[in-house]
């Protein structure tokens, strides 16, 4: 299915999600995974040293996460927790303007669904996340342009998470489009900044900027962008120099202390593969397709506009 | 009973509490309403979309809350829950200084504690906060003036705080007069600013203004009063623009990473009501009182300085 | 045993730990206390009032804390938590740059492991910790200099911190000397800073700043350096002058929402103390031991900086 037949369908029915049905809950073990053709690669891993590896995230323009994107990305996550040398890694965008963005809504939803769940029990990409933040390997979100979505997501479930003040913007458009994030915001946020700016990054949905991130704690720090990668590089080499059993030791107490409950996680995914397929979201995300979204670079640059003008007028 | 005439009877008792004797326990859900005369509306709501509500709190000069206020507010709390169009609120306050302040001292104790407990089982004021903090609905505080005691915990119990910069006090002053905050302070702000910050802010019990609110995460943020309004505003609409369903559905899941269970809640109102009938409760409140505590504009405006003059050379 | 001497068989033999050998496992509540010959009291209490209290730490030249101090630290904090009249105390330095820092390399670990446990059935460090959280006594951090390790965790286990801007610096360097922090900073920081921040500062190892501090929340406030004194002493005469039981009441609540169980921190002293016995911290010990560490003011005053160069080239 090309992207240009699609958005002619789009078009003529005026409806994006007329092929998002899911036959079963999303969660069946049994289901076999549904990407059976080969995808382009869109994560690369680069070993800068055996302790200090970048991922680099590139599936330009604007670095959508679809369900193809999941076992690329898992593979990167069983690497770097069996690998016995690597202590660090730096999740980074190629793709200028966009760290990663939200799911993709191209592919039917049963593409998704249909995977099986992953080694925590938990579906595929939460499964992912739960266990990038438990891996005895330090993450580091370094993030350039919008993460938004998935992009947030995988960030939030990185251990820290440093920014560009000028060229990051970090949110949740989802309730804007009609539904609930998947991924973990609804967890981890109120856990980093509080619930009062929590509800406001979920509920509001627009874009938060690197000094808002910032004060929000949605971030470690904002950088200025020229400072930025060296910073993180710093950092990065610092960590590479420690003990590999220390640093997972302590991870592993902090874990303790803050991570949430494998199971709120799971809540929160059967609550996105609900609200998905509700008549609200599937008519919201039928206008931002015909508005242009995953073809616009307008459109997908300023997602928090675009999903506050779709809500003017309505009751 | 009024005013003038009880101010006569704590100058010449030097007592203010006098008449603030508890026979039963406060939370007897068979006792009936107490109060049974009329009394002036002291909040207002307005509709100003289906979907957008604006809730005004109007009780000159402080914005004083007391035990008449509580019917009041929880009929517009039972109007938020109920209403199957509205999406969003914002309280505000029409007297200029007060957002809303502390509980009245005037009626006796029992006015308050004879009400019968809410829905969530907990007594009125504890049950009227958790549900909005529970409701389907987007509730923002916005801040101008002083926002004391009951006025931090409405602002504690919504969804978001904004507030101005230059005109916006928060604080809980009631450690200095002798009792434990009531309405849910300590269980709400070290998840909010963490522990130190939260002592802070109730073993000092001085007043926060604008910018140490927002650095502290007192509020989401702080802006220019000038801008306030707007601000708040622009958000309410796009949240009204939103699907209800997903509001209250992402609320939900935000809600179990981040409210106090109830019965934290119900233990801090049992810890005030025992607190505020102990002796040094009853003299710092008498002494309060003669300074001129709900009568005069300079105490109720400088409670946290009055209150820290209290104290000293004591021993 | 001497420190000169020590320091010649440590450049002999170049492995600074050989003696840093544990009989027992840390916890036995049969074992006798260990310092048994009088120890220089490096804890000094000031009663500035019946009511406020001054802790000053006076260990030259760099405030380190050893096994002696523990029974020392102890006594006061039995004081502490005894005293009918005392309401609020303030932890300050009287060493220039150091408000305290890490635990005493030189003595043998059994000094520690055979103290018997404490009140909390803890051993003595966590429990000493514990136990100031939990006293009806309020205590501010007034930190002035470099709170590394256990200054850290002293102030972590304080009830509010205020730093000097320019002179503050706040860190844990442990995971760069190969073993895991052991006084709560994996249970405290994340519940005060968020997951993200917190993992910086303990997987980082580096320090932090009177500014980044701050900003983190690591601390309640960061201060100009001349004003630090005037604002800690008003504040803690502020809360001297109020009730004794309305403190504890009010304390003890904000507890209930903000403490970690006491098992986190149990857990983390036993992950200390498993770690500093490995060869990684044994061989990093013993090279910041060659280097000067515990000698040097120099290797004291940039600990974040030494403990990254350590590591430089270690795969």
């Amino acid at each position: 299915m090309t992207l240009p037949l699609l958005r002619l369908t789009l078009l003529a029915t005026g409806m994006a999600m007329a092929s998002m049905t899911v036959a079963a809950d999303g969660a069946s073990p049994a289901a076999p995974p549904a990407a059976a053709k080969p995808a382009r690669q869109e994560i690369r891993v680069t070993k800068v040293t055996p302790a200090y590896w970048r991922v680099t995230l590139d599936n330009p323009p604007f670095n959508i996460f679809g369900p193809e994107t999941i076992p690329q990305l898992n593979a990167v996550i069983t690497d770097l927790e069996n690998d016995p040398n690597v202590k660090v890694v730096v999740f980074e965008s190629d793709v200028p303007g966009f760290f990663m963005t939200h799911f993709n809504f191209i592919p039917p939803l049963s593409d998704t669904t249909s995977m099986p769940v992953g080694r925590t029990g938990l579906p595929p990409l939460p499964d992912m996340l739960v266990r990038l933040s438990k891996a005895h390997v330090v993450s580091i979100a370094k993030i350039r342009g919008r993460a938004t979505g998935v992009g947030s997501e995988l960030a939030l479930a990185s251990d820290m998470r440093f920014a560009s003040r000028e060229k990051a913007i970090l949110s949740h458009f989802e309730v804007g489009a009609g539904f609930t994030p998947g991924g973990g915001p609804m967890a981890r946020l109120p856990r980093l900044m509080g619930r009062g700016r929590a509800l406001e990054v979920v509920l509001g949905g627009d874009d938060i900027d690197g000094d808002i991130a910032e004060r929000y704690g949605y971030v470690n720090r904002s950088l200025p962008d020229a400072q930025l990668d060296a910073f993180v590089d710093t950092l990065a080499r610092r960590i590479a120099g420690f003990d590999k059993q220390t640093l997972g030791d302590i991870k592993d107490r902090v874990n303790i202390a803050s991570l949430p409950p494998d199971s709120e996680l799971g809540g929160e995914w059967a609550s996105f593969i609900t609200s998905v397929q509700r008549p609200a979201a599937q008519q919201r995300i039928g206008e931002l397709m015909k508005l242009g979204l995953q073809k616009n670079a307008d459109i997908e640059t300023h997602l928090g506009k675009v999903v506050g003008q779709l809500g003017e007028g309505k009751p």
